[in-house]
């Protein structure tokens, strides 16, 4: 019998540190070549299994696989396709099927968040009812931070060192300025729904009028007057402000702030982010002075800046979902478990896809100071050590060198998809 | 007679690298100790010397002024402030003179850009006439790297190396989407008048198809038509459409692109950038989905990512300004002159301040490719050398340990300062 493939797929939005878990799994699997054929990987995502774009990483060297460890976003390309319910569906899962069938495919690896996971389970329940079985493994990815079960999410820690080491250096900026020029900066940063990457900021705080000093989460409505007080009290204070707003922030009615704004001279929305709409909300009512920055996504590919932890773990998981297919465990996702002891320490679990699967975490309210501006010390002792470490690039002429892969497709077996 | 103390003083917006000139200036004065008394810096700049706020530096520890070097945006505090003429405002030159004058001050170094030469030059010639000769010479600084005679200006390459990397960086997370997502991204970069800073993100394209695929100069007026046919012809080729835009590009009439957005629902001016106006159009125009970033003061305090060529170049025209200080010079600004060879080298040489105030340098036209769109290899030959180097800032629990002065006053001996 032929040895069984492999097929992975990134999911999602990318983030700096997936394809070092991309780089775990294939490194891997070619360790364990008596047990585990060609790694495909899908061409953008499963999108590439739908369409029969396998990409056979076995083309790739060692080098440049070694190299996906340190590059950002997805090597293979990624995709925002929710697949519908096998109800709503059919053919799409059984078209999956019918790939991996026709390629060999036994072990298929999803990187991605709680809708990938999903995902996952199901394919692997239907495959064993249509006599199929295919080993579908998990691996956790999102810069959210929002799976249930782990502790964190590998992409999280480095997107949290970004905005922490940003808003530190941008927060000296403004302090430089601030007698004359510039009061009040604020940055915008990822989190829709939950404030992890917002309150991450919060580590460059480590001394009394150190920046940020106030941060906007989803999770506490938004409240003009409190805020400007605060605005004012620390401009009077320390004489400049620093503000980490939360893309997601938003009124008790759970009105974003972004879109409160009104419309152009052409009627068309406003196009500025929240971190426009609040720096003029300061200087409307304050007269501060002011800038404003919107990081979007050069805060999830900064792998220039990347944590070595986040670095790791995303590799360690990459790694252990190869080795928990071989194990015969199915319908998984490793997890990163934090050790007890006083000083940091993590290793690789497991959880359940089905306890994982469209379930966001959100970030406690015990991380969130009292006057809902700031992080806790007990979320500090959480962040603090995902942000640690430097795991830079190699660099050439003063440029980050990006693994370039050659990304040649399999011969196709089947009739194209044409999606019903 | 007592030796005489150096007045040191940072102008106009900050940098990642102002203050390893800064070092530069106070580790070589200190070399000097027989000849230079105490070094002030001015407490938010030359607005420090007005109000008679001298920090004196003697106070630091020499491992607080080591750490300078590795320390973004001006650790003395800087200022926008530009001296009148004598003619208009006679006292605030008197004022620096009686302060220089009670301080034992006798000479003064004004790092900063066009307009602080400008001030220094006319400082050292009033001085001499006024009978108490000042030694005033210039250190130069700015982002925008457009002050005359010199190579480049120090910070420059910082900012440089900041654009390069986040394009090349954003552009592969844009590549990875862009099958069922993201196409097009926008990057906002500094340079009202100059497009030098977008220019340099033009390093980052190596290859055919790599980020960035536009660049929007101030030099060039926009055409939308031609822009959105570059656009189109990105996407239709690579997939997607990685573009940087400077927030100084305009129209043939000279209407930057930022301006010509309407009003909100309250009559505000509207609040984005020219970003988010530029990927508008994009998204009007041709539908593709876009995401946009404004770097802002990211991009000049991001001293995590410095350019190691430019910390030096920092560095070596702060300790030069002190030689030539000591020479005798006067009215003088260290510049960089690269050397004529293939490979790149550097030395510091010496301009006239009244030289090189108010001279804006524009990019030449012969560095922007015939379609306006990208830079040219001659631009990519200057650009290159200074990014050179990676120079990181030591970290500390996962965050780069930047110098905390005491920032020590001297005692005031004069009447408060009251403008008139």
């Amino acid at each position: 019998m032929k040895k069984p493939n492999l097929f992975y797929a990134q999911s999602g939005g990318v983030t700096s540190v997936i394809n070092a878990s991309a780089c775990g799994v294939i490194e891997t699997a070619r360790k364990y070549k008596d047990k585990i054929g060609t790694v495909y990987a899908g061409r953008n995502g499963i999108v590439g299994a739908l369409n029969e774009e396998l990409i056979n990483t076995n083309k790739e060297t060692e080098r440049s696989i070694a190299a996906l460890r340190s590059t950002p976003a997805g090597a293979f390309g990624s995709c925002r396709y929710k697949l519908k319910s096998y109800a709503e569906n059919k053919q799409e899962y059984e078209r999956l099927m019918d790939v991996f069938y026709a390629h060999n495919i036994k072990y298929f690896l999803y990187n991605g968040g709680g809708d990938s996971q999903d995902t996952a389970n199901k394919l692997s329940k239907l495959s064993i009812k249509k006599g199929f079985p295919i080993t579908c493994i998990g691996i956790p990815k999102t810069v959210d931070n929002d799976l249930p079960k782990t502790d964190n999410c590998p992409g999280f820690g480095s997107v949290a060192k970004y905005v922490a080491v940003s808003i530190r250096e941008a927060g000296l900026d403004v302090a430089s300025m601030s007698a004359s020029s510039t009061k009040v900066f604020v940055l915008e940063v990822m989190g829709r729904h939950a404030g992890w990457i917002a309150g991450a900021s919060g580590l460059a705080s480590e001394r009394e009028g150190d920046a940020p000093h106030i941060i906007l989460f989803p999770e506490i409505a938004f409240n003009k007057k409190n805020f400007l007080t605060k605005v004012k009290a620390s401009v009077k204070k320390f004489g400049y402000c620093a503000i980490v707003v939360s893309e997601g922030a938003q009124y008790r009615d759970g009105r974003f702030l972004a879109e409160t704004g009104g419309r152009d001279a052409f009627g068309h929305a406003q196009l500025g982010g929240v971190a426009p709409f609040v720096a003029n909300m300061v200087k409307e009512s304050l007269g501060y002075k002011y800038h404003w920055a919107v990081a979007d996504y050069l805060q999830r590919s900064a792998r220039h800046v990347a944590s070595a932890t986040d670095v790791d773990q995303a590799y360690a998981v990459g790694k252990a979902a190869v080795e928990f297919a071989l194990k015969g465990k199915n319908a998984v996702m490793p997890i990163i478990i934090r050790g007890k002891g006083k000083s940091y320490s993590w290793k690789i679990g497991e959880a359940k896809l089905s306890d994982v699967a469209n379930i966001e975490k959100k970030m406690p309210r015990s991380y969130i100071s009292k006057d809902g501006f700031h992080i806790t010390e007990k979320a500090k002792r959480y962040f603090a050590p995902l942000i640690k470490g430097e795991d830079y690039p190699p660099y050439k002429n003063g440029l980050p060198q990006y693994a370039r892969l050659k990304n040649i497709l399999a011969k196709k077996k089947l009739e194209s998809w044409v999606e019903t």
